[in-house]
């Protein structure tokens, strides 16, 4: 059994930093970088994409709403074609910047208020992969597991793959626990932990209010910017391997 | 003998334009369209692409110093490795457009303050070159003629191409007169016609203060913002067709 | 009878214009100056006033979104709370800018989406009234006719004015007929003259599928940024003052 | 015996933090506080300036380059009369914010590049204080001691206080030993503690490659911003307690 485990990095701007890349990079087997949208700019993506390559860390594209004060977390009205344009923008840059670096960028996977839309919005999901089937490279797309995203891109016929969170509590529809709700985050590493070990032996997630439900995933994300945030991935990722999960890169 | 014409256009940013991009897409062969950097934005760059490819205009990444306010005219201190960096993410971004429009990117020229500065700095010229040559598609660069850029990219092996502007005046060491000085630009269209006229047949171009000096050019840049700018482009074209030159794409 | 013209000016950025501000100062009583958040920076801000001053004509401050991209015409998610902490900078940066001009501040008319929103969120306009309200210099609102922020103003004692839009068509509600739907927009600068001159006169508002309603208004805004805006401002001014009305600002 | 220590603070932007501000404002007695330039945004400078009112601490504006990117480190080139327009644009809009906030802002000290470029460019430091001195509420000015800031804004007439820097090492023209010289930073701060007594008893600052200074301070600079801040300003502030000497604001 093998299982990837992502997080979102590279998500300075200018001279602030936003939590500790260096032990996430450490950690996981695949990274989201950020694009100079939500967050990121040429030198952070560059640096951060040599630190991953340097670790055999999978690196992918992660585009947001172009809102740095919102840290990509709110919707910021656009037409579906323009979040085609905004993806391809940003994708395009930090595949730039790949390219300087040596670094072979291998996925999208959309930032916050983006992947929550794309993951109910059909015009919005077809824009993004409309936008990364035209990007030279054939990436593929890592999508939240059952989300509209997801189906979008598979019948595209892009690469996707589906990642879980370590994290976070469900709902009997697949969708997360909204933040704002009682149990909506998983505190505690070895719970959590449990939880992803049942779920990858079973196929089976726990929700709040009802059975649980069939997901399938090949990645988990594990936050990088919380508080406890690498406390969490530690602990995730031992537990795993000590259950003897193979901890390895979905694309590697 | 041919010639081409090409001008900075896609410097628009939001609701913003800047001089008038259709006027002048019927008039150059070659349009340098900005990348989000000094002007331009996804939705900018998106338009300006399909207007230069359905007119049969070449199009090039205009990367500049990520100055709104300043417009890219003024130096941003930064280290050369950073202006490789800055030019990757960049020149990346338009590709990322250019792949959705299924437009073909062909060179880069640098903008304002940076071009200026890669025209005496050999540091900031080879990071340009550098993060050129790295970016897939084998793109040229267009140089103003006679610059360190053009040397350090011709020794690269890139392939190059070298500009003259229509309407500013010349110094004996081939460098630009400063805006500031009496003479620096020629408002009059007859004469800055001309002049290119005369220099397309001799090679030899007139400067402020000496002897015509030898300058190899295969393009010519009018400007695309200032007032009198469409008709400064318009006469140069009428006058250089008049005088059987054939104003064509240097990339067809 | 009297009544004031009002506009959105200063709403550049950077190199880039919007309208045609000298030909507009010139028609207008009342500028309504953007502070830098959807548009605007020191420089417009400061030469703005300067003309504005040189003209006679009142200033305000124009805050909004801080969104150039969507210029501030989107309503970007935000706590009313933090609209009034949006609010009390831009309004605090324009005031900075006023007092190094010496020109002196009048009132706040929030801009596009913002004033949109305030239109109708009780919470979003209370957050501007008590920025504005914690602001020194008394200033006033400049409020749509018949909006909640016009409301909410009046209750907290700040001085309100009331404005009706010169070329915009009505719903009965009172509400503007959104750009989209057919007769929105009245193009027609003598058609748009003929109803305000007897708005005036009433009181009473036509609307789109309904009976005249009754406004209160002390500014007539018309639009700066659109193609005809100079003309349509010109043809209102030169038929109001035919007919009588003095054309003067609300806070001389 | 009486000395204030004055930290940058308030230097976050949107999701990202700068230094632990609450730590500082415990040690402080005076807070610079950026405006939305090179780092801070509305919500930041709001809470920013309750914090720093709910420990007595006295607040100042610290305007700088609009640059986060360089984080106003970097000069970005300007007009000094664009320098003005800059600081009356950033210091009034955290004047509006402190207005809502009701909190004093009491003073104004340029950061970064700016407050260098003041140090020796005399058009830059009157178009500081010329801004300064329009703007309402009688700010002061907070110079590094012995500059041209200071001696150009005694000279206008405005309240002016001086600052020593608790880790950094001092040329015999009373500018700062470069941060890229052998021992231009004091990382310890019992040395720096010592050396600040001896300075605050004598007058005299020892230089690098010369005999002591005479400079004169109302206030001490601790850095907020670099690892081991919060270390330097407890000791320094626990040492010079230990002497007898008073810390307290320089304008209570």
């Amino acid at each position: 059994m093998r299982i990837d485990l992502n997080a979102d990095l590279g998500e300075g701007f200018g001279p602030w930093v936003m939590g500790d890349d260096t032990a996430m990079l450490d950690l996981v087997t695949s990274a989201n970088v950020a694009c100079g949208g939500h967050a990121g700019d040429p030198e952070t993506m560059f640096d951060t994409l040599l630190a991953a390559a340097a670790r055999g860390v999978s690196v992918g594209a992660h585009p947001g709403f172009a809102d740095r004060e919102g840290f990509g977390r709110r919707v910021i009205p656009m037409r579906a074609a323009q979040v085609g344009r905004l993806v391809a923008a940003q994708v395009g840059a930090l595949a730039g910047i790949a390219a300087l670096a040596e670094v072979e960028l291998r996925y999208v996977k959309p930032h916050g208020a983006l992947g929550n839309l794309a993951a109910d919005d059909r015009e919005v999901a077809e824009a993004i992969v409309t936008a990364v089937q035209a990007l030279p490279g054939r990436l593929a797309i890592l999508a939240i597991s059952g989300t509209v995203l997801e189906q979008v891109a598979r019948a595209a016929g892009l690469p996707v793959y589906s990642e879980i969170f370590a994290d976070r509590a469900y709902l009997p529809n697949g969708r997360l626990v909204p933040r704002s709700r009682e149990g909506a985050m998983l505190h505690d590493p070895d719970m959590a932990a449990e939880r992803l070990i049942r779920f990858l032996d079973s196929g089976l997630m726990p929700v709040l209010g009802g059975d649980p439900i069939r997901l399938s995933a090949q990645s988990i994300c594990v936050h990088g910017d919380s508080p406890g945030a690498v406390g969490m991935a530690q602990q995730v990722r031992r537990r795993l391997e000590g259950a003897g999960i193979t901890v390895s890169p979905f694309l590697p």
